[in-house]
Formats: structure tokens, sequence, C-alpha cells
């Protein structure tokens, strides 16, 4: 099935918004087994309009529209498909009755705008939208589906999680499922060598893709039911992870700092942080975990060159510029001792935009897991550099850290 | 002039990247005077990218495509742009003999993919690209502008803001001209009561845009030159100022701790944070600023309940659950001391997901700025809790700090 996702919206074509919703739907509608072959974005011009649904309509078998579904909106978009399909607006009077009990259980009031939004074009159905009041429109005869969904990001994915996504899959006869490794330590080039032949393959497709100081590869399987898929891939991630053992950290949307933080609490290990070039962005990333006070003793930022040698009890002729191997390790002792902790990380380096060696760092893990420093040249603007940094910081952790093999 | 935005890439189709070029393009492109009406992404397939450029180039004076100029490529961009322009794609011999020099001096292999490269459809030129190897195409005869510009943003921008973005202004004849005032500590209900009169205005406008614990002010106007839009802007964005005070912190990209940096370092104070529930957020974001290390002594990262009291100084009857405005104000007046500081502000909150009280959570500032204290309730998810409870501290820091009314 082809599909074809319509934004609708000034604001787009302003460029005061990014196009997220184009993003979520194409890969949810690959996920589905619909192709999307083009995504369009129009403002709420009914001529500009019309054109996009009629050109939509005659090349796709699947168009989601979003935007122009609003309260205090003209309602051109649903004006506009009724007139394209050729039937007149309606009212839906069950949609009417339910929202007006749901005004009158609220003591709201009721008025003129809430009763448009019950309004449909003629053979179509409203789908409910349990993030707010606009519903959304759905449109599916002889063999065409369109769907109208509002432009608010998570109105628009609770509408098509719950009632376009299973219809979609379920009409395209084809799934696709796809599995994302998250993959540390190891660059693309060693990764290709490894799985040349995986990657060679069509289905399912292992591909990487580079993130900041990691890779994802993505392995994807098309097949007729959701268990076909998981035959194809489960036993590629396998085979995956077998060949990278550790550097597969984990899985999805599971980032390093979440993987650490598992570790150390399994292995009920507590961890303090000594940070100077990354200003308390590896501590950051670990409290974002939740339930991470439990491993997570604290961190110490040491900013200031001459507040380093007095806050961690370093030897002040051993801090030098503030940029040396063994001044991480130096920190990442201190701060175990510091904060009682098991195990210490630290890191400093050379951010920039000004000076010499920008991006040149160093990153330490002391304590109960042993001793190891790391010198890395980060590349980037400063913030990338920093990310890079605590990244760093993050897989010298997680290469210590006991686990499962 | 009427503007269209064509991205071209796979990749865009299935999701796996959000397309920030439209968004860049739009918005620079109104600035230009450009008014764009359609946004349209297709895939390398040679067909739907004809059929696209045939209605752009009937709809739109210029176009802008992005995507498919890489050296691997297959340069299908330039060939179907030069069929639907009906001239042949030539060398372009001058380009042709600068690549050769550039790679000979790096003493790398020139080949038929660089030549390639320097291919153009008859009647355009090249524009360089200093940012990568791949140059952009420009094409301007008989008032319609044609630019094709490759897909990473760091390159498409460098070409676009060089070559392009002073040619399209210069044609379009108009300027729109925006001024972005960033505001806290006042909700958009406040500031529009305060400012209904400015925003009912149609040259300029003024509108507010709500962010994360902020909301960005935009004040636009359209005049045929720089100096009338900005005559235009200048008197209103100086009578926000007037009626909003210190809530406006500053314009444009400038975001809360590069505002409250500046003023540290005008005001020679330097400064400390001691951290629970941001967990070093509030320094990560102080030490963004390059040259934080002449007012920033550095961060207490205190996670751990147990570790809070003796990491302070702090009494551990006072600490209780570790949430309360007494101790927000015995951590900043702690750090202050510990880390030797002119200022101390502090965090402590609950960030969920679990337990009761999500969201609530005091900021404090202690030392040579007096001593204040503030309760808030953060809402969202455990990240956006973190990241609401950070900014509140800056504000109540950003308040305390001495300024040029």
């Amino acid at each position: 099935m082809r599909g074809e996702i319509l934004s609708v919206g000034t604001e787009l074509l302003l460029g005061q918004i990014t196009n997220t919703n184009a993003r979520y739907l194409s890969e949810r509608l690959a996920e589905a087994g619909v192709f999307v072959y083009h995504q369009v974005t129009v403002g709420d011009n009914p001529e500009r309009l019309r054109a996009a649904y009629t050109a939509a309509l005659q090349r796709a078998d699947v168009v989601i529209a979003t935007g122009g579904l609003g309260p205090t909106y003209d309602d051109l978009t649903k004006e506009v498909l009724a007139d394209v399909l050729g039937v007149p607006l309606v009212q839906d009077e069950a949609a009417l009755t339910t929202l007006r009990a749901w005004f009158a259980a609220k003591g709201a009031t009721f008025g003129a705008i809430q009763e448009k939004q019950t309004m449909k074009p003629q053979g179509a159905e409203l789908l409910p939208n349990p993030r707010g009041t606009a519903p959304g429109v759905l449109w599916n005869r002889d063999g065409l589906v369109v769907a109208l969904l509002p432009g608010p990001p998570h109105e628009m994915r609770a509408i098509f999680e719950a009632s376009l996504f299973p219809l979609l899959r379920a009409a395209s006869g084809e799934h696709l499922l796809s599995r994302r490794l998250r993959v540390v330590g190891i660059g693309e080039a060693a990764i290709q060598e490894r799985l040349s032949d995986l990657m060679a393959g069509e289905n399912p497709t292992v591909a990487p893709y580079a993130k900041l100081a990691e890779v994802e590869l993505r392995i994807s399987a098309r097949a007729s039911s959701d268990a076909d898929a998981e035959a194809l891939v489960g036993p590629i991630a396998l085979e995956v992870r077998r060949r990278l053992g550790y550097h597969v950290y984990g899985e999805g949307d599971q980032m390093l700092h979440d993987a650490c933080g598992e570790a150390l609490r399994k292995a009920k290990l507590t961890l303090a942080t000594a940070e100077s070039v990354t200003g308390g962005l590896v501590a950051e990333r670990l409290t974002r975990v939740p339930g991470a006070s439990v491993y997570l003793r604290g961190a110490l930022v040491v900013y200031s060159l001459e507040e380093k040698p007095r806050q961690l009890g370093i030897d002040p002729q051993r801090v030098g510029d503030g940029v040396s191997a063994q001044l991480a390790l130096d920190m990442a002792r201190a701060v175990t001792g510091k904060l009682s902790a098991d195990v210490g990380i630290a890191t400093c380096g050379f951010a920039g935009p000004e000076g010499r060696e920008v991006g040149l760092a160093y990153v330490a893990v002391a304590g109960a897991l042993g001793e190891k420093v790391r010198e890395l040249h980060a590349h980037g603007d400063r913030q990338e550099i920093r990310e890079r940094i605590a990244q760093a910081a993050l897989t010298l952790l997680w290469e210590q850290l006991p686990r499962e093999e």
C-alpha cells in the first residue's frame, strides 16, 4: 500500500516549528507495511489544501493528514476533504450526545465551536481523542483510507496508535518489525567488518546508524505476522550480540546511562562522579533514571582550576593545566573516598571554543572495579565535545562493570 | 515571491530522520521575503522526483531542493533538474580544475565520482561548499531561482547563508525582520494583559510562544529594507522591555544560563550549586557557556539521602525526607561556604515518576545576594520536571542578580 502524509499549518511553512509528526507517522506507517512516497506540507489556504488532497487521493491508498482540527479553527480541513470526496459534511449525532454530556458533567458551556467538532464527511467516522476535545476523522471505503488527525503531537499519536495503526497493519497484510541494538566502544567500520555477511541480507536487513559516540544497529524484517517477523529478526539479533559481545549495551530507546544504572544496581555497587569539563553532565544523565539514588552517591563538579586541589585533596603540583591522564585518575580516586562510593568516574578536558587542543580529554574509573584511564579527541562544537566526553566516561564505566555474557 | 522546499531522501520517507532542513529554510526564506507555500518530500525515485520538480517550477518563483548531492550518490537530483529545465548536464571546467588541485594538494585520488560533482545543468552555476566536497547548484534565470543543496544540515546552511540568502533578499525587495525577546518569571496571560495593545498591531506583529518555563516574544516587521524594518521593530522592542522590565532576560538564541553567566561576570561574583533533584543539570547548563570557570566555582550533587548531611555539613535532623524549603536554603548556604563562592543556589524536589507529591520542589539562593527560597509544582514527565526545576533555580538567581535597567 502507498501512503502519503499531508501536514497542514502555516506555522510549519513559516519554519516556526519542526515537523516531527511527519517523521513519526512515516516511521509507524513503514512498520505497518505502508510505504510513504510523499510528505506534503501546505498552509490553511482552501485552494492549495484542495489541490494537495486531490493529488494525494490520486496517488496513494492511505492518506494521513495532521493539523487544522482545533476548536477555534475554521474546520477547513474537514470541509475541504468532504468536498474532494464529493460528500456533504454531516453531524455525528452519537458524538454530539457524548460531547454534550461530557461538557455538562464538567459544568462547561457547550457552544457552536464544540458542535462543529462533531461534524464529519458523510460516510466517515469520528475517532475518539483520549488527549483532547478534537476527534479524528476516518474515511475507510473502496480501498482508500483517509484520516484527519489533530496537530498537537501527543493527541495525534494517541489517536493514531489506538485507531489507525492496528487497522493499517491488518489492511497491508505485511508487518515490518524492527529491533534496534545499541552499541558503544566499537566504530562503524569494525562493526561492518564483523557483520558483513549479515548486512548483505535482504530480509531481515541489518543497518548501522551513527549516533553521538555510539551506533544503532537496526534489524528489520517483513513478514505477514509479528510472529513470522520475530522468527526472522530474533536469531539475527542473537548472532549480532554473540559477535559484538558487551559492545551491545541495550535495545530500543535504552541509553547508556540506563544500562550503567541497571548494572550498578544488580552488582550492588555505588558510584560517584568528579567532573570538570562535563560540568555535571555525567551525573545529570545518571539521575535521569528513576531510582538512581540507590547507586548514585553524588557528584563533585570542580570547575575553577584553583578549586580542584582543595575540593579533591589533590596535590596542587599535580593539577597542572587541569587536563591530564594522571589528574583524571586522581579525581576518580578522590571522589570515591570523598563521597564514600565503591566506584568513581572522572572527566577533564578542553571543550573550547577557544584555546589549544580543543577536544583533548581524559576519562577515568577508579575504586572497586580497578583503575582505568582513557584519552580521547572529541570533535564538534563545545556542547557536542562535552557530550562525547560524558559518553566516553560512561562507556569506560560500562566496560568495567560486571555483566551477564 | 513564492517559495517551495523540496526535500529528497528515502530516510525522510522512512521516518529515520526529522526534516530539520525544511524548518530552517522555511524560516530563513520568510526572513528573506519569500513566502513558502509548499514543502514536499520525495525519495530517490526519478519519476516522482521529476513530477515534484515540474509541480514546484509551475507554482513557485524560488525552489530550494536539499539532498541527493553526495559523492557516492547517483546525482539523480542534478540530472532530473537539467531534464525538467530542458538543458543538458555539462562539466564546470573551473570547478573541475579547483577540485582537482584540492585533491592533489591533499594527495587524494581524484576519480569519476569527484568529476561528477562538478557537473551542472547548462546555464546554472556551482555554489562553493565550505563544509564539504559536494557543491550546490544555482539556476537563476528569467525570474526563476532553483537551488540544489546537499542534505547534511551544516553543509546546506553554509551554502545557503553565503550564496542564497543575500541574493533572495535582494530579489524579493521585502524584508522580514524578527527579534525574539526571551522572558522568564511571568506567565503568558500576564504578558498578554500588559502588551494587549502591542499584540493587536499588524506591522510589526508581537506574538508570544510558550517554551519550557519561559516565553519567547517574537516582534516581526515587513519593510523594503533592514533599516525600515528595524525602525518598526526597535521602538516596540524597547516598549516591551520597558513594560516587562527584568523579566526580559535576553534576545534571540540566548538562554537563561547565558544571561546569568554574563551578569555574574559583570558583577564579579562567583557561584556554586548544590543539587539533588536536578542531579547536576543547573551546573551543566552554566558550564555550556565558554569561560564559565571565571564565575562558576563548581557544584555538589548530593543524590543519596544519607550523603546530604555529611557532604553539606547539615544537621541530619533537618534533612527529613530530603525535600523542604529549609533544606534548600541550608544546601545553598552550605555550598557557598564549601566551595568558597559568593553566591550559592540549590534545588531539591520529587521528580517521580513514582511516589507522592511528584513535581513539588524548592529552589534557593544564599550568599552575597541575600537569601530567597521558592516553592514550585512542576508538571510533565521526570525529565521535564527536572528541567523546570533547573530553570526555576536560574530564574530565582536571575531575579537576585544586579543588572542594568
